[in-house]
Parts: structure tokens; sequence; C-alpha cells
């Protein structure tokens, strides 16, 4: 017995423990594919602490040559539309019958809205959490939008350098959401309920023009006759709207997730016919790259601004001007010009 | 004859032409409706000179308090849909039959597809440039979309001061420039011809989406049974997709701006009930307000961004990591945040 009443060697191990991975030694981990050292990876790049980060940016730029090679599928559609239900049957399918790992992620700040809850619930996705060849991965709780895009972006460059072959990105049709997790993948997945119309009620409008493939979910049974009418009417409606830029025309499916039913024809017909589509004309490399680009810019204003809010005159000053532009006192171009000269004299002190 | 040749009435007279207005003589006589006034002040906020756009702020910020009280009109199609002769046409009915005064301004960054064209051609809106109601602004050749969406917005409160009750922003859906432009306005007027689905092809897919309204012109002699056609195809496809922010959900309406016909109709069943329908709700006036909102942070990034372009190593460090993180050897994150540290190290000298 040691002197404080604590074991040396227990101590040493709980030090350890709490100790700093090696960058090195970690990334050699995970680019073996132990699942340890990627959920250590990935809260690295969640933390908010300034050590935690620096550590976060050596592991991620060493994952990025070895990133890049997977399919990173978005999945939105209202609460109550069965994506859980879904991912668990897609997952479950890629696994079986594609021999593929899947890694699944959720973009879900909290929100009113949703609470945050996007597999947060560890009662849901039991099945695939199980599953060797899965990684699943809730979202980080109570941060704001921006910073979920970016953990979410870094994620996803650890997943494919751990080996992980299919990304699936889970979101709520509801918030702002949608726009960040299209910005973040190669395929857009919008999931519906067989009653045209009325279903979209709870889904932002330009989600529907965002969505590579539209899938019509509990399309099973006594709901098959409004499924197959609710397959038509949008295979109509989009039909009417230009190709988008890959020159692809979003397609309509049916499935069940609750009876595993056209998951596969979803998967071969839908989202590997958009893949063959989008990478022979080289719009699936030209969007990847075009996702960088807008990153990095998106990135640099909102560090940019951090310069901004990280010093309470300028946060006060700005959120005079901002009351001023919303009164109509001054014009938000004068405003802005204005708060350029104070932040350069705060900076030079 | 003075010395050096030069009548020193005449140098006088030059150079009080040239010298810079006070700022509250011209706000007055812009006030007062002078178009020659209104005229300069758009000049000045067009101008890249410190000095007048110093000038500028101070005239725009005057002009504040007695804007906002027109309408917005945005109003978009592909080249060849007849926005101007819908424009003459509009003009002339908003001004012979409503009274109102009429301004008519272009967004139009010069682009390869467009080259600028949009109002700077002399010979177009003929009849209307030369009606004392109307104001006609062609769009300021050569500057970046953001630069154009900046003297487009100050425009507007100059206009709004000088006392047009109606403006109307004409630009072509085939860019960006629609989503400024929408941003900018209260109502947003999508022109097609009467071919449901063809003549999307040259309209960006969103521009739909954005569409309060959407009006087929042509619709006259052979062409009518086809604008009918596609007026039930729109309105059957936009039934599908849930009501916008405002609540309203977009109409469909035929018109000839060449006959003149369906443009009281299209005014007064479309345009109005619009405005009746979002000024109930509430909101007319919250997207105005969100609209200021959403400027102050652009220009904000904008500016804040330009202190990074002003500055030779930061630019050249700003291309060189863009350029990584294009090539995929450093993370959009990580790369942001260097340059950060760079700006910092700069500024302070």
């Amino acid at each position: 017995m040691a002197k404080n009443g604590i074991n040396p060697a227990l101590a040493e191990r709980l030090k350890r423990r709490n100790a700093l991975p090696a960058p090195g030694e970690l990334t050699a981990r995970l680019l073996r594919g132990d699942r340890a050292a990627l959920s250590r990876a990935i809260t690295l790049v969640e933390s908010q602490h300034p050590e935690h980060q620096a550590l976060a940016r050596r592991v991620v730029n060493a994952c990025l040559p070895h990133s890049g090679k997977s399919v990173r599928i978005g999945i939105t559609g209202s609460p109550g539309v069965g994506k859980s239900t879904f991912i668990e049957a897609l997952g479950g399918y890629l696994i079986d019958d594609q021999k593929e790992r899947v890694a699944v992620l959720a973009v879900d700040p909290s929100s009113p809205v949703t609470h945050g809850s996007i597999l947060g619930d560890k009662t849901r996705m039991q099945e695939l959490s199980h599953r060797l060849e899965a990684f699943v991965r809730p979202s980080a709780a109570g941060r704001e939008l921006g910073g979920v895009a970016r953990t979410t972006r870094e994620t996803i460059v650890l997943v494919e350098a751990a080996g992980y072959g299919v990304v699936l990105v889970e979101t709520v049709g509801v918030g702002q959401s949608e726009t960040t997790v299209r910005s973040l993948v190669d395929c857009f997945l919008l999931l519906l309920l067989p009653n045209a119309g009325d279903e979209l009620q709870g889904i932002k409008r330009g989600v529907v023009e965002m969505a590579d493939l539209i899938a019509i979910n509990k399309a099973d049974g006594d709901h098959l006759p409004a499924a197959r009418t609710a397959r038509r009417a949008y295979r109509d409606s989009l039909h009417l709207f230009p190709p988008r830029s890959g020159g692809w025309s979003p397609t309509v499916h049916l499935m069940s997730a609750q009876e595993r039913t056209g998951i596969a024809e979803l998967w071969e017909q839908g989202i590997q016919r958009y893949l063959q589509h989008t990478r022979s004309n080289g719009f699936f490399a030209d969007q990847r790259q075009q996702q960088s680009a807008a990153w990095f810019e998106r990135a640099l204003d909102a560090r940019l601004r951090r310069l901004f809010s990280d010093r309470k005159p300028l946060m006060d000053a700005l959120a005079a001007r901002r009351r001023a532009v919303l009164d109509g006192t001054t014009s938000p171009f004068v405003a802005a010009e204005e708060l350029i000269e104070l932040f350069l004299r705060e900076l030079r002190g």
C-alpha cells in the first residue's frame, strides 16, 4: 500500500488512460480499424479543449490520405417516417449481402423540435450497433449546427480511414440541418410516407429539391396502393423540374423498412445507379471537390467571426449595430463598414 | 481670354460639376424626386472610390427613414422568355392604370452566359425609359455579384426615398443571381414559356422553388392551348410541395407581354393577392427584417474577408491552402485554423 492509500500501479494506469494519446500511435491504430482508437479520435474532434483540438487536427490530417474511398449517403425524413428502422434494414443488407462495413453518423443540433434525440436513444438501432461491421455514433448533443457540421465532416474522414465503405448520415427534415448534410454527402435520400402531399407538411420545401432519391417507406399491406399513387405523383412532378447539376433526374422507390422489402432494389436500382451515373460523368468527384472548397470558405468565415465574438467590446458593438439594422436606422453595409473599423482598432490594440 | 487659354467661368463650372456634392443637399434634392440627384447618388453608391463611398454611406443612411414604402418585385426567366417586353407592359400598366411610379433595376454580374447585357442595351425598354414616372437603371457592368448585390440593395433605398412605389428588379434565371435577387425583394416572379418542362431547361432547379408566382408568357394565339396545359401541369406539381414560409402557395398565371393581355390579372389576382396575404399574416414585414439581418451578416463576412484579400502575403497563403484543400492534403478546418493564426500575426505587425 503506497502513501495516500492509492495503489501506484492503479494510479499510473488511470493517469495513462486520461493522458492524451500520441497522434502517430492513435492514427496507426485507427488505420488498422481499431474501434476504440476511432472512438477516441472522434471524441478529440468533438472536444472544445484547445489541446485536444490541436491533437485532433494532426490525426485528421494524417488520416486524410486514407479517406475518401467510401460512399457517403445522407438520409432525411420527418420524425415518424421510420428512419432508424430503415437504417437498420439498409445497414444489415449492406453488411450481409454486400459485405460492406457501415458507419452511421447523425447531424442533429439540439433543437426545440427534435430535442437532439437522433441516435441519442440507446435503444435505437440495437441490431446494427451490435454488429462488428457497423460503427454507430450518436451526434454530439448540445452543439450548434456549425460545430456539428465540422465534427461530422472530420468524423467522416476518420471512419473512412478506419475502413468503413459506406457512411450513412442521418438527419431530420425539419430544420437547417438537411442543407448541411447535403453538403457533406455524395447522395441524398429523402424518406416519405405513402400519402402524396400530406406527408410533406413536416418537410422543408427545399428538401424535396435537394433529394437525389425518394424512397416511400411503409409500402406494405394496405398501404401499397397509396404508396404506388404517391410514387406516380412524385415521378410526374419531379419530371417537370430540370435535371440537377449532375444530369441526374431523381428517382422514386417503394420499400418497407419494417418488412425489409425493397431495400435491395433501392440500393441497386436507386443508389448504385445514381453512383454509376455521377461517377461516369465526373460529377461525383467534382461535387466532392466543390464541397471541400465550400467547407473551407465557410470554416474561414466562421473563424474570422469568432475573432469578433471572442472580444467583449466587439461583441457588444456587433449586437448594437445588428439592432440598428433591424430597426431600419442604419444600412447593413454601413453598419458592417463601421464595425470593421472598430475591429481593426481593437486588434491593433 | 484667361491665361492658359481656359475660360475661368467654364473652368469653375467644370470644377463644380466634378466636385462632390454636399450630402445634405444631395439627399434633399433626391427626397424631392430630382432624377439627376437620384442618378448621382446611385453613381456614388456604385463607385469604388473611398471618398465617394463615405459620401454614399451618409446619403444612404439619410434616405433610410424615407425608404421601405415600395413593393419590391423580383423578375426572372431564361433569356428569350420576354422579360424586357413584360417589364415594359407591367410598367406601363402600373403608371397608367395604377398611377404608380416605377423603378427598374437589374442584377446581372457580367458572366460568360449573359455578357452583362441586362438593361445595358439602350434600345431595350425604350417606352418605359422615356416615361417621367419611370426610372430605369442598367446594372453596373463588370462587377462581381457581391458588389452588385450591395449596390442594388442600396439603390432600392434611394429610389424608394425618391418616391418610387414599385421597384422591379430583373435578373436572368441561369446563375447565382436569382438567389441574390430573392433576398432583395418582397415577391419573386418567374416567367416561363408555354411548353411545360422544356422551357425549364435553362432555369436552375432551385429557381422554381423560389418563385412566389409563375407567369407563362406568350400565352396568345396558337400558343394558348399549350400555355393552358403548362398552367395545369405547374398547378398540379406545385400543389404537391408544402407551402412556403409565408403560408403562400405559388400561383400560376397566363399572360402575353406582346399583346399586353393578362397583365392586369397578374397584378391584381397574383401580385396583389400575394401582398395582401403576406401583409395580413405579418410575413411581409418579417421577411424584410430577415433580409436586413442576413445582408448585415453577409456584409460583415465580406468585409472581414477583404481584410484578407487586401494583404498580399495573406492572399497568397489563402490561395495555397485552398489548393491543398482541393488536393485533399489538408482538411478545410485545419487550413482555416492555420490561416487565422497567420492573419493575427500579420494584422498585429
